[in-house]
């Protein structure tokens, strides 16, 4: 925990901050950015907050999100930075300038230890996690229930609701603690999950409504696919379809999941999901895509159905 | 905790046992009566599991469910008897004979004590977690991951994902505790969620695809409706379509969510859930039916769309 040490006085020595989020930032980036947000104001200094994108309207609940920025290009003019989850300087998809003194605050495996003080913990199911035991540490006395209920949206988010295999006991011990300062658990998810946009959903019930279930050589596949058309037809962008990647895989008997967006005319990302006998980055490198073994992607040029067809001879060819 | 050294008692004069769970049994209770199972095997015991109703395929995955047997009728020749989560004993929905010795052990706050041992504790997120913390005191060296895994199977479904109200300090610091006993999160989490039959997860689609948004005089009500011929056409029956009444709830800008869903010809079961701001029960009460405050249904004849006018009137009534 001796960076957390320097963490502490990197904080205590500035007055100003300005905290940075990365490329579409999720909940556990906003969630985090959030309740250090709040402690900093408690500890009577400023901070500015940056993303690349607008924040999702499921976390506007949380108490410092109206003062996010979206913004492409940011003037630090000498000030500290605080950077989470990016592995890279890119990874905020900001074009930051005149930085002062920079802080890396992430949980990830692949981040390049590039600023001046780099505070990586890939054990950490969250940077929310990495933040609470942060805070309990350091500032204990200023955890209030806004801050809970900003770590426990991180939390939840990136850990699929205490459900995939980066929960650790202490992703338990840390939720406990912060129900101990105040953290309505009910009101965090009501707002996070109970908030959908009703075009959003009637654009998942029509995804769902058509899934397909394809018996391969060795294994079962069920794919599900959106054509520019239906996003038109239902009022939604690509961006409505976040987390759709997810359901094939969640149907029983199928080991793979597949999901077909096409992003414009003719061009589909497609989205690999295997529930652990099937390995899918290889097939998304044939493609010219890539990924982790049970999460991968590409993109395929061609129309419907021979995207499919494409996708499906390259998982025949590699059983 | 004086029941829990009773509790102990009981299961220590006993050699043989009968558990029964409530009608249509969901994860609390399989989850417990599946741990309760491995406790009494390890302590050289003998258990028997009947429930009225077929236990869900999601939960096959658990040790001792495929022991479960489904009975209208139960011969307990004198055995002694645990039975979870029935506030009374119709709610078991057995006809239970010859029964010795009864334990009751429950977390419903309308619980009937009238069992020979009452184990009851409305302050409880579950038996699943009431389960754990009796085991941790008198068992702590046979909890094993099987155990861990039912009892988290129990707690994180009766929670909705550490979710609901119901979550305490206490159901996080057991979560943890199960943790250290081998609790494989991920497994139980994509055995649970992750094990949806197709024909349910297309019914689902038809269904949030076809949600409506309508706007009364004081709040914003959404409903969907299941038909007898949709349930045909997507291959399901009425028992598919657990947990739906939630989804129109979960719509942004929505006080009052209404699943109809047709179980007869002209006889709709009417499912009303409230975000908190409207009181549904009372509702639910003038067409016949009850629950609380903010879920609650009924039972309105008829045929669609008068049900939905008929509904929707009262809702107008009442505000």
């Amino acid at each position: 925990m001796k960076e957390f040490e320097k963490l502490k006085q990197f904080i205590d020595k500035h007055s100003g901050f300005v905290l940075v989020g990365h490329k579409n930032a999720d909940g556990d980036c906003i969630g985090t950015m959030s309740a250090f947000g709040i402690i900093l104001e408690k500890l009577g200094k400023s901070a500015v907050f940056i993303v690349a994108d607008p924040v999702p309207h499921n976390y506007f609940f949380l108490k410092k999100v109206k003062d996010f920025k979206v913004v492409n290009t940011f003037d630090c003019k000498q000030s500290p930075v605080i950077l989470f989850e990016c592995g890279n300087m890119e990874r905020s998809g900001i074009n930051l300038e005149n930085y002062g003194e920079r802080a890396n605050f992430d949980h990830h495996p692949d981040n390049k230890f590039y600023a001046e003080l780099n505070i990586v913990n890939p054990e950490a199911s969250s940077v929310g996690e990495m933040a609470a035991i942060f805070f309990r540490e350091y500032f204990e006395n200023l955890i209030d229930s806004d801050v809970a209920n900003s770590l426990y949206t991180a939390i939840h988010t990136d850990t699929g609701g205490f459900a995939y295999s980066n929960v650790k006991k202490s992703t338990f011990e840390v939720a406990s603690y912060l129900m101990s300062k105040g953290l309505d658990n009910q009101l965090v998810c009501n707002e996070v999950y109970g908030n959908n946009k009703i075009e959003k959903t009637r654009l998942l019930g029509y995804y769902l409504e058509n899934l397909e279930v394809k018996k391969m050589k060795n294994f079962n596949l069920c794919y599900g696919v959106l054509a520019l058309k239906d996003l038109e037809r239902f009022n939604c962008t690509s961006r409505d379809t976040e987390n759709f990647a997810n359901y094939p895989r969640g149907i029983m008997g199928v080991d793979v999941g597949v999901f077909f967006l096409e992003v414009e005319q003719g061009v589909f990302k497609v989205s690999l999901r295997s529930k652990g006998k099937v390995i899918v980055n290889k097939v998304a490198a044939n493609l010219g895509g890539g990924g982790h073994k049970f999460a991968a992607g590409c993109t395929v040029k061609g129309e419907w159905p021979r995207v499919l067809d494409t996708v499906l001879k390259e998982f025949e060819k590699d059983e």
